[in-house]
């Protein structure tokens, strides 16, 4: 099954690449690895602002993270011209924007590995840091860095 | 010498490689790079919980960062099969868990790299970023990330 | 023209490399790639110190960005010999020393990614990610870490 065949039967729908909120670029290709920006969490299109603590709970810091992943995914295929080039998600980044006492920064970003998984399977698990960040542009609640590996 | 003779020559015992606390790989290998998740600091087999600052010394973290260095290489063996594979330790990302006035990462950070450089000798120098983090999953007060780089 | 013809006709002066505050190297290759350190903010040769927020404003965050993108490019002289020898500015990692409130870590960002741009044209166009940090060695502002990618 394709990747884009696997995304369909998730019932996920592909999101446009996200332009770059700065000045630098949505990814860069070095040998086989590619480097995705960091991507803040969305909403109906926006920024998704707060923090992880008495503000946001655990459950949605987990989907806003999911939702940075295919939101990742929409960037690749951009960049890609076609999903099913990568051979590995390589490594994730996840930053939460956490309140001093929330320690759940881990199962926040399962929501993103999760989804890895589901649509890629072994190729998907990926290795990963997760941790609480002061702040994260726009106030945004999750923010996430990835680097996957292409076929040549 | 071997780096298993080495290790012993320093009094270290190997850990055991640290399961994932997540829907994530311990590490992955990407060409000659093997890129190991963030590993957190434990005591007694349990996370070392609190914050760099008023809560814990420098000279905690320093001890909490060069455990989490031998539990890096307790994971790297169970990866690779064989330390002796390991060309060039490449780089460690380090977030030390901080209260607000806290500014001695840098120091906490030294106890991961002076274990690398001891137990790899000049291989074991490696480029290096430390800072404060808000949070670290389960509260524990250090954190670090780590690539390697590994024979064909 | 070279980059060194470049950075002249841009009014500025290659500093020195910067030595590591810790038991680290500055840079280290693999392959292509070159890892390079964290490096903090300095403003007349010392730490420039301060959180992003009440104390320090967007515009001297980025000027602070601009800072250290000029130090990284000092210190990958002393590593490589030749600026010339960069194929690519891969990835910058932009830690920014951030009070609670404070959001504009993407402008701060801003200071350092056009440099490289104006410098290296379109090979200078990278991926990133910024964030703020809780805090940062010896309580800097800004901190940065860079991937390049070198000739062969």
């Amino acid at each position: 099954m394709s990747i884009y065949e696997k995304l369909q039967s998730l019932g996920l729908n592909l999101p446009p690449g996200t332009a770059p909120a700065g000045a630098f670029a949505p990814t860069v290709q070095s040998g086989n690895l590619v480097f995705v920006s960091g991507h803040i969490a969305k909403r109906d299109g926006r920024p998704w602002i707060g923090q992880l603590g008495p503000a946001l709970s655990t459950e949605e810091g987990r989907t806003a993270a999911r939702g940075i992943a295919l939101d990742l995914l929409g960037t690749l295929h951009d960049a890609l011209g076609d999903l099913n080039r990568i051979r590995r998600i390589v490594k994730a980044m996840v930053l939460v924007n956490s309140a001093p006492g929330f320690t759940e920064q881990h199962l926040v970003a399962n929501g993103a590995s999760e989804l890895f998984q589901e649509v890629f399977g072994e190729r998907g698990r990926h290795a990963r840091s997760a941790f609480g960040a002061a702040q994260i542009p726009l106030g945004a609640c999750v923010e996430i860095e990835l680097v996957v590996e292409v076929e040549p």
